[in-house]
């Protein structure tokens, strides 16, 4: 059955009559004004390239680039597949709910810990999220690798969405994923997270393209200034020799990092440390982490958060900027000196 | 009762404890990578101003440009409002909604003809749009001036938002609003529509809080390079000589248009105008009008859409750019001319 998407895809989706298209409200009247008045500034700023609203979806270029830069850090099976790209993987994630909540899903499961958004996402597309009653069960969302832990887990049922948004070289050796629906964002693959570009790569057109219509209504499409930034940073990516590319540069930084992370946690009591690679420091304290933590100084998040009903568990990002790192480490050296003396 | 948003915000939101703040997902470990890998790249694509997520949020400057350039035009009191910035009107107008919905609206109504889209950004938010029992009438949302027809409509009950996108001189003489939320966005007022950015002024800082909230969980902010270029942009317009705006120029532009609109339709059988400034024409034809204006080779959008329950309504973009304007003016034309010689 249509719904409000589909209509408003049929009234406003696009058309390749070759009639005059008088359908839409671009403000297109304008663009000579800009084209005009100052030569001197930047096309990009004010030309012609983000008037109108043709441009806030991405061109067949910007998905090209995509899939190249997954065939060279096989870490997606990109043959057939389609291109959806939204807002973060925030938006991504929101439209593919949509896409299959129209084929019948009612319920989302996810996994403990599992990212917390989860839940809202499901919920803004009218879904409900982990409900007590085990049978109902119709998708599941699992990040491969996982967060806030960074381990490989497998889907509990068929019918899933992989979030890999940390299958990247700087967070683990990544796995070649070929699951139906496949979501990515810049923020995770080359830290540009303010940019705010996600994509996902779907096997099925017509699930790729209910994902399109939820963009189309919900924002109207992605910022044009994005999608270039977008696509001249994975060009970049994709063209250099793989020793420059961020994702060596990351994975040695973030190796660096957690050897630093165990030798400083190493003998301090009361703190057990989860995992060993990733984005994020996974833990657990004898008692309230969240407490524990801000006794030192440190604001964290707590199991609780990451649906674990607890809050022992914790998580820290070991990802952050240097001087941020550096402080961490910092603090728990101290705080060891001081439980050593005592 | 606090929410989803509500939670997440508690657990995400900003934090002046001065703690080390390990909380986020940011991947700013990749920073100098991008710093150091290439010093000829414009620091804007490749530097640290869109690395981690705060710089996904629209600061000071931004809202003190925003605010100074309603004040230049006078088309919205700006006194005591705070400025909240989404990725469009769209996402601008969804997160209204949802601060709507957690103040006790359940039903949402707008008065035919309406812009279609609210019906589908209350239902995203999970309200109930022009339901059919009169009583059920918690909210309105008004566009002032109205689109499709550009006419100053007033709102039929207390609780509305006011969706002021076309309240710039280029569409009309504007008047000086001082609703309690205030919608625009960049398309209407600068032709940008590309770059995705839209805001409110909001008057009660609880409610803007609320509406942030929603766009910290939907989008987790707006991208960095497009709050950039709408600052320069509007800090250009707020800047040059009134005679030199965008603003002065496209309402030159606009009604140059309307002339040559009137004059085309002027005798035209079968078709009635029902406005002669803005954006949009508005008009009737005697039968199906999407039929009527396929048949000369024109896509339009009819009332149906726009909630009259009729197909000869119609609307179509005058406002588009300069050589599909002139194709208008040109199918018209003939038709008259064939009308006249049969």
């Amino acid at each position: 059955m249509k719904d409000i998407f589909d209509k408003d895809h049929e009234a406003f989706g696009p058309n390749n009559s070759g009639l005059l298209d008088l359908r839409f409200g671009n403000a297109d009247f304008l663009a000579n004004y800009w084209l005009r008045y100052d030569p001197k500034s930047p096309r990009f700023l004010y030309g012609d390239t983000n008037l109108g609203y043709a441009h806030a979806f991405p061109n067949a270029d910007l998905k090209q680039v995509i899939l190249a830069l997954h065939d060279r850090i096989k870490n997606a099976v990109t043959k057939d597949r389609h291109v959806v790209v939204g807002v973060g993987a925030s938006q991504v994630l929101q439209a593919a709910l949509y896409a299959a909540k129209r084929r019948g899903t009612r319920h989302v499961i996810a996994r403990a810990p599992y990212f917390p958004r989860f839940r809202h996402f499901s919920e803004i597309v009218g879904l409900q999220f982990n409900a007590d009653t085990a049978l109902l069960r119709d998708l599941e969302i699992v990040s491969i690798p996982n967060n806030p832990d960074n381990s490989f887990v497998k889907p509990q049922i068929k019918n899933y969405i992989a979030d890999c948004c940390y299958n990247w070289p700087q967070y683990k050796d990544v796995e070649l994923r070929d699951d139906d629906v496949m979501v990515f964002s810049l923020s995770k693959a080359t830290g540009h997270a303010s940019t705010r570009i996600g994509w996902a790569l779907v096997k099925d057109a017509a699930f790729a393209e209910d994902m399109m219509k939820y963009i189309e209504v919900q924002s109207c499409g992605v910022s044009v200034e994005a999608l270039g930034v977008t696509k001249q940073i994975l060009t970049n990516q994709s063209q250099i020799d793989n020793s420059f590319t961020i994702f060596k540069n990351g994975s040695d930084k973030l190796k660096n990092r957690w050897e630093k992370i165990r030798l400083a946690f190493s003998g301090l009591a009361g703190v057990q440390l989860l995992n060993d690679d990733g984005m994020f420091l996974w833990g657990k304290t004898d008692g309230d982490s969240t407490d524990y933590f801000k006794n030192l100084g440190i604001l964290s998040v707590n199991g609780d958060y990451f649906g674990m009903n607890d809050r022992n568990h914790f998580r820290l990002n070991i990802g952050t900027d240097v001087d941020s790192f550096l402080k961490l480490i910092e603090i728990i050296n101290a705080k060891k000196r001081a439980t050593t003396k005592s």
